[in-house]
């Protein structure tokens, strides 16, 4: 890490090196593993998993298995390092921008038995790629998921729905897979609006390879994000893990498109479990494609039938209103920063723009740490990027001609900071 | 009337005669001239009617407007010969076949304010073109209603509930319109299955004129049935009028299309307020024809999504053992008959068939009684239509293969007596 601390507490280097090394050690979301974590922090936790102090036999076996001839620190510096080089970041929980969302995992408790309702707890920790702070793009936000398999009325309903989210502010979540999810993705690209791809592999892979341009795109204006280290490899069983971070990390989920017993139909049954809004788009029962989501719905009095776009937004504007944070002005917001978010915002001069790295230098910050909060200055309306660099935002105008950015909480029907911020950056 | 009968009780000729004056008078199901039926009988209800003794404003200026040059007792007289001449009879609730469950009607109360709320109580009498009893007939019956614009979507949807249901025993009913009614008559025709068409006319000018051949081919092998005496014109509002008699006597209904705020959507909601199956199939949500539905199922817990016949039949079997007749064995059933059906039984000859003539000759009963009787007689497996006329059922054979009507109850899925009739009718 290019910040260095010193404490051992959670969000310390030592912290994220041992979340690292935890996630090649396990799978992410294991009980067991995130039960240790919460009691004996990360660091131990390798510890005890390397000398095979385990209370659970089948997680012994496979840690036995992954752990000959590994040296945590030093896999955690290769990985942290990878990541580095193609610009991924790691986000922990002790991070401002992790999604508090996942955090409800904790208490998930499903009633399929077998080997997925092992990996059902909160992630270790996320790889991010891309700029958007993860937490914030994801506060308003609508996993929009289907069939790979979907048909054309499908990815129609799914593009329909995936324009009006993004075009209106809410940020589209979504898997990587061919059909409802891309379709998902390029709407929301199309729209100009912010899509987060949940990944079961490596940041630095996106499978399929098929999906590689759009995973570019999203990577630049968008996220690429997974609980898998750089590297790590889009084995099957990982898709279901993988499925209950969208579950957990949206206001609400949508299927548009589903086969009976699919992988769409397990994350919605996460939904369900997790008492999120579950949204369900009917189609022609004479669609194999729509034959989860009429069990879906036949199954669940939780489910909701969705027709399109406006019965979505009405769906989780109840709970975006429920859950988001009540309106902020600047002042307020500006005295809740973070010290280092406090220092990059006193190095942006009053007048005019500074580049990142001149704020670097002001600040006494690495250049990395500069950017991201940056990224979280912006969204929050307290800076404005410009060509030539970052700005305070211009005072609003009384003509109501105010530049983005400028009047945090002033796009209708969007979070402040959030519309705010993404106007900026278009 | 053909059978002269002497007391003025319910059921009598002079019931009927007041009756088919009742619905010239007013349109069925007003809530003042039903309640004033059960108080005082149809026959001094048509008289207070006639001399302006009308608790309610709106009815005393109706009954007024029509009753200006009418002569009760001429009028149904005519209307009688009428129906006798074109091959219809007049069915009443004291009549054997009078159908039981639209007498729920007697405590619907709907939240709908305006005229249609007037009209809602159970019908003074029915009218029937076919040889089916009314009663059994609807015994085990699903409606299958929707749009007149159906798309090929709907209507392959509604062929192949209704054609499975008409398959398995269960009598289809629906109104006569186009698109999924018409879908509906089809194929509970072409499944050699027992249909029933509601009208909101007479049932001599059944509308619209565009399915008389669908019509002439119900009449012949099922049931056209009003509430509207023959000459009743197809009113706009009669349609609606009409619809409470579809939720009211089927065992359930299944909506295939429906548009905002249709018809079938007021079907539905007298099912839905009734209690009964209220089954919706879902459809794009890229079509008008299917955006009622979706709203059924958004805005009522008490309807259920149903994709197909599996479904409707697992919706409806649940509530046909529950409203069915404890299965009866033969003696049992010849043990309830009423008397005149017992002097045809008895007419029936040990060996061989008897013409309904002969059987009306050696009965001592008209023949249309005698016609009437040997309907529901075989309905009961009691007596077996052949060639050369009405004959006792042969006797079971052990080697199971006995004719059809000979084994009552032996076909799986279909109430005893019903199932047997309907097989010795094909």
């Amino acid at each position: 890490m290019s910040t260095p601390r010193s404490r051992l507490a959670p969000g310390t280097d030592a912290d994220r090196a041992a979340r690292v090394a935890l996630t090649w050690l396990a799978e992410p979301g294991n009980r067991t593993v995130w039960s240790m974590v919460e009691t004996h922090g990360a660091p131990e936790t390798v510890e005890r998993l390397m000398r095979g102090a385990i209370p659970d036999g089948a997680l012994q076996a496979s840690v036995l298995a992954r752990a000959t001839d590994f040296d945590p620190g030093r896999m955690a510096a290769e990985t942290l390092h990878r990541a580095d080089q193609l610009g991924a970041r790691i986000v922990v929980p002790a991070d401002d921008e992790w999604p508090r969302r996942v955090d409800s995992l904790a208490v998930l408790e499903l009633d399929t038995p077998g080997l997925i309702n092992v990996n059902v707890r909160p992630p270790l920790c996320i790889w991010v790629r891309g700029s958007w702070p993860l937490g914030p793009a994801l506060e308003r936000s609508v996993a929009v998921v289907g069939a790979r398999a979907a048909t054309g009325y499908g990815k129609q309903v799914t593009g329909d729905i995936a324009y009006g989210l993004a075009e209106r502010g809410w940020t589209v979540v979504s898997g990587g897979a061919f059909g409802i999810d891309a379709a998902a993705h390029r709407a929301a690209l199309a729209a100009g609006g912010l899509t987060v791809a949940v990944l079961a592999c490596g940041v630095d892979r996106p499978y399929p390879a098929g999906n590689a341009a759009m995973f570019e795109r999203i990577a630049e204006t968008g996220l690429l994000i997974s609980e898998w280290p750089p590297g790590a490899e889009p084995l099957r069983h990982r898709f279901l893990i993988r499925n209950r971070v969208i579950a957990a990390a949206t206001t609400g989920t949508v299927v548009v498109e589903a086969a009976a017993r699919s992988g769409a139909i397990q994350t919605m049954n996460r939904v369900l479990a997790l008492r999120r809004p579950a949204m369900v788009v009917p189609g022609p029962v004479t669609s194999a494609m729509s034959v989860g989501c009429h069990e879906l719905l036949r199954g669940n009095p939780g489910a909701t039938l969705v027709t399109g776009l406006p019965q979505v937004l009405e769906t989780v504007g109840r709970m975006g209103e429920y859950y988001a944070e009540a309106p902020r002005g600047p002042e307020h917001r500006r005295d809740a920063l973070d010290e280092e978010s406090a220092l990059v915002l006193e190095a942006v001069p009053p007048k005019g723009a500074a580049r990142p790295e001149e704020l670097a230098t002001r600040a006494g910050l690495a250049l990395r740490t500069v950017l991201r909060r940056l990224s979280l200055l912006e969204l929050s309306g307290l800076v404005e990027r410009r060509d030539d660099g970052f700005a305070l935002p211009r005072p609003a105008s009384p003509s109501g001609d105010s530049p983005p950015g400028a009047s945090p909480g002033g796009s209708p029907g969007a979070s402040p900071g959030a519309s705010s911020g993404r106007e900026a950056a278009r």
